[in-house]
C-alpha cells in the first residue's frame, strides 16, 4: 500500500475554512425566519470572515484520531459560534467599545446595541445546539463535547477571562496575573477545540488518554502562544492588515506581553511555546502534521 | 395502603422553592474563587429572589412521571438560571433601562454594565452545564433536555422573542403579533421548563409520549396565561408591590394584552387560558395536582 498523498497545509487549511463556513451556514437559521433582523445580523457576525483558527484546530486534532469530518464539523461549528458570540459582546460600547472587526463594522454598529446584545446570546445558544442536534451520535460522547464547551465558556473559562480582563485596565499585572488571565481569555476555548477534535474520534475515552494527555499539553501551549501573538501583531501592525483596530491594547492601556516583556523577549516567548508545542507531539504518529503545521501558522503570523 | 397525604400547594412551594435555591447555590461558584466579582455578581443575580415558577413546573411535571427529585433539581436549575441571565441582560441600558428588579437595583446598576453582560453570558452557560454535568445519568435523556433547554433559549425562542421586543416599542401590533411575542419571549422557557420535568422521568421517550402531548398543551395555555398576567399586573400594581419598576410597558410604549384588548377582556381571556389548561391534564390520575396548582396560582396572581 502506498502512502496516501498528503496536501499541503495551505490547501487543507482552505478546505477546512469552506467546509466550516458551509457548516456554520447550515447551522445558522436563514435570514428569511423570524425574527428576521437577528437572524440576519447573526449570519453577519458569524459568516465571512476570521482564520477559523479554533474550526482548524479541531480538525486538526480529530485527523489525529480518524475521526468522521462530518462529526468535526459539530464540534468545528460550535467552538466557532461561541467565539463570534463572544467577539460581539467584547466590541460593545459597555466592554471594549470597538467599531470595526474582520474589517467590517461591528455588530452594534451595523445594527444596535440590543441587537449586539441579542445576537451574542442567541450564538452562544447555538453553539451548545450544534453539539446537541447530530442524530445517531452516540450521546456519552455528545455529552462530554458539551461538558468541554461549557467548562471553556463560562465563568471558570472564556467569560471569567473577559472579566479579568476589564478589571485589568489601567493596572500593573505581574507576568503571573498576565498568563492567568490569557489561560482563561483566550486559552480555555482554543484548548477546548483540540480536545473536541480528540473527542470526536473515539465513543470510548480510554484508549485515546495518552493521545489526549499530549494534545492537552500542546493546546495549552498553542493558547498561550496564540495571545502572545496577537499581542505583538496588536503592537506592530496597522488598522489595514490586522482587518481591526490596531494600537487598542496600548490606547486602551491593556497590560500585555510586549508591555511586560517588550518586543524582543514576547517573541522569544513566543518561540519558546511553539518549540514546546511541537515536543508534547513528538512521539506522536505523522497524523499529528496538520497540529504541528497549525501550531507554526499561528506563530509566523508573526515572525 | 392507604393513600400518602398529599402536602397543601403552598408547603409544596415553599419547599421546591428552598430546594432550587440549595441547588443553584451548589452549581454556581462560590463567591471566592476567582474572577470573584464575577462570581459574586452571578450570585447576586440569581440567588435570594423571584418566585421559581419555572422551577416549580420542572418539579411539577416531573411528579407526573415520578421523577427522581435529584434530577429534577438540575432541570430546575438550568431553566432558572437561562431565565436569571435573560432578566439581567433585559435590565441593560440597551435594552429596557431598568434599575430595579425583585426588589433589588439591578446587576448593570449593582455592579456595572461590562459585569452584566459577563453575569448574563456566564449564566447561560453555566445552565447547560447543570444539564450536562450529572454523572450516571442516562446520557441520551440528557442530551434531550439540553435540546430542549437550546431550542427554547435560542433565537427560535426567547431570545428570538426578546427581538420581536425591542422592534415592536411604539409600534401597532395585531393580537397574532402579540401572541407569536409572548409565545418566544416568555412561553418557551416556560414550555421548555414542563417538557423539561416530564423528560426527566423516563429514559425512553416512548412510554410517556401521551402525558408528553399533554403536558405540552398545558405549557403553552400556562405560558401565554402568565404573560397575560404579568401584563395586568403591570397595568394594575404600583412598584411597591410587584418588587420592579411597574407601570414600564405602558411608559415604554409596548404593546401589551391590556393595551390591546383592555382590562375586562384581558382578564377573560386568562380565564379561559387557565381553563384550556386544566382541560388538557384532566384525563391523567390525581398526580397531575402540582401542574393543577401551579395554573391557578399563576392566575390567581392577578384575578
Amino acid at each position: 500500500m502506498s502512502a496516501p498523498t498528503v496536501p499541503p497545509f495551505t490547501e487543507w487549511m482552505r478546505r477546512i475554512q469552506e467546509r466550516t463556513e458551509s457548516a456554520l451556514d447550515r447551522i445558522l437559521p436563514a435570514a428569511n425566519i423570524a425574527p428576521t433582523r437577528l437572524h440576519e445580523a447573526m449570519r453577519y457576525a458569524v459568516l465571512g470572515g476570521g482564520k477559523r483558527v479554533r474550526a482548524l484546530l479541531v480538525h486538526a486534532a480529530g485527523e489525529l484520531v480518524a475521526a468522521a469530518p462530518t462529526r468535526l464539523d459539530a464540534g468545528a461549528s460550535a467552538v466557532e459560534l461561541i467565539h463570534a458570540y463572544s467577539l460581539v459582546h467584547d466590541d460593545m460600547p459597555c466592554m471594549d467599545n470597538d467599531v470595526l472587526r474582520r474589517g467590517k463594522p461591528t455588530v452594534h454598529v451595523e445594527y444596535d446595541e440590543a441587537t449586539a446584545l441579542l445576537v451574542g446570546d442567541a450564538l452562544q445558544t447555538l453553539a451548545f445546539q450544534a453539539l446537541a442536534d447530530p442524530p445517531g451520535d452516540a450521546a456519552g460522547g455528545q455529552i462530554e463535547l458539551i461538558r468541554l464547551l461549557a467548562s471553556a465558556s463560562g465563568s471558570r473559562g472564556m467569560a471569567g477571562g473577559q472579566a479579568i480582563d476589564i478589571a485589568a485596565v489601567g493596572q500593573h499585572m505581574s507576568r503571573e496575573a498576565l498568563e492567568f488571565m490569557h489561560v482563561h481569555k483566550t486559552g480555555a476555548l482554543i484548548r477546548a477545540a483540540a480536545l473536541i477534535g480528540v473527542r470526536s474520534g473515539a465513543s470510548s475515552s480510554t484508549d485515546t488518554s495518552d493521545t489526549f494527555e499530549r494534545v492537552d499539553h500542546y493546546a495549552r501551549r498553542v493558547g498561550l502562544l496564540f495571545q502572545v501573538v496577537d499581542d505583538i501583531l496588536d503592537a506592530e501592525a496597522d488598522t489595514a492588515t490586522l482587518g481591526k483596530t490596531a494600537g487598542k491594547d496600548a490606547e486602551h492601556d491593556k497590560p500585555t506581553y510586549v508591555s511586560l516583556l517588550g518586543l524582543a523577549d514576547a517573541r522569544r516567548f513566543a518561540e519558546g511555546l511553539l518549540a514546546d508545542a511541537h515536543a508534547a507531539l513528538a512521539p506522536l504518529d505523522k497524523s499529528s502534521v496538520r497540529l504541528l503545521e497549525l501550531a507554526d501558522y499561528i506563530a509566523h503570523r508573526a515572525f
